[in-house]
């Protein structure tokens, strides 16, 4: 049975503008790897209401689920959880029980829940809540979209909640062999074993060290014995 | 005048694994934001001829300039510049100009010119080379779309020829302000401030250092005089 797939939607002008280095892409990247869920496409957009919107029906038409990060704070630029309740044709309010959490969370730090953090209350209809243990403010799950917070402390308890909850299919393994030889030599004998094992995926991975030219190549697949097969063929291949 | 957009296409399953940390997303997006070219959305997609022909036809419809990272080089996962090519519906092959510079790269370096090194010289129809000063193989660009390497080092190198090539608008200047309260405290205030300036754009970016809550509230625009009088505003609203 193939993987179920996925998409990411990072959501924020501070990543287009080069303020911010987005690090959520890669940390889910790996996560969903991890537990057999094949990350297909990611695209970061602006934080402009037709982008976000676009883009949340796109991939959530094209993948099984779709992870979110970016723009559910409470200032003005913050219109995620509006456009993918706009993407989706739900309304979108002040949810009681996201707001009893804020309040408690608030009231703890003797801090008001003004409107600009009630702002945070404000949840799809239908949709499910996401716990957040750092800041309070939930993320939602509505349909196949998860949606989650930009912060990366954030953005990793939120999905260490959501991933377990997720049907996966079976891990991704992968073996890897450092080669010291240039891409160009490697090429031709490793196109001929990938034609071999179809069910593997094969990639290359020059690098450049002291001078000399290397790859790492990295077989992966469902399949601990065929991966050990090609990894076997492989050695003999290019023998350290 | 509004400025020049861009779109970027990351191509690479080693990416959306988690295999390997994109770079050159953050790199370009930062050099775009200087010359003054508008970094509207980036898209990351696998090693699949589909979904990089999709891409490519829709990001190049919708923007001014198209960049891609990755997939140009001598492995069978490397099919980048054939689906560019067929995206834009023009014939590729093995390019007289480009095979030259590979030749003389390789006779430089006693290497053969092999099989798999000389499909680094496959080129659309009508596309320019991009020229590579680390390791000979040519970028190229054809229509809007400058199709360059996944290796940071050379996306750079090749990134930093084309610039100067490209009509930017003016660049896009930023003032700063780090601000020691809530984002919820801020917000309020920063929406009337925005409200008031809406030819320039207003980010807030919240962290937390030391058990406090902070945010780095940006304003970015074209108009030096104008950022001044915002900045001058903001800091009255949130004195040190």
């Amino acid at each position: 049975m193939p993987n179920p797939t996925a998409a990411m939607l990072v959501i924020g002008d501070e990543i287009l503008s080069g303020r911010t280095r987005d690090a959520n892409m890669h940390h889910l990247a790996k996560e969903l790897t991890h537990v057999g869920i094949d990350l297909c496409e990611v695209r970061v957009v602006s934080d402009k209401a037709d982008a976000i919107t676009d883009a949340v029906k796109a991939l959530s038409a094209a993948y099984t689920h779709v992870f979110t990060s970016g723009g559910i704070g409470p200032t003005h630029d913050d219109i995620t959880a509006d456009n993918v309740a706009r993407a989706f044709g739900v309304p979108i309010d002040v949810r009681e029980d996201a707001r009893a959490i804020l309040q408690a969370h608030y009231d703890r730090q003797g801090l008001e829940l003004n409107e600009a953090r009630l702002r945070m209350a404000r949840i799809p209809e239908g949709a499910k809540l996401i716990d957040n243990p750092v800041s309070a403010a939930p993320g939602f799950i509505l349909g196949n979209v998860h949606v989650m917070a930009g912060v990366p402390s954030i953005f990793n308890a939120m999905l260490a909640g959501v991933l377990p909850s997720l049907t996966g299919g079976a891990p991704v393994l992968s073996q890897s062999l450092m080669i010291h030889r240039g891409e160009g030599d490697i090429a031709g004998p490793l196109r001929a074993l990938a034609e071999r094992y179809p069910d593997l995926s094969f990639g290359s991975y020059p690098f450049q060290r002291d001078g000399a030219y290397g790859a790492q190549v990295v077989i992966r697949g469902q399949d601990g014995a065929r991966l050990d097969a090609a990894m076997t063929e492989l050695n003999a291949m290019f023998p350290a």
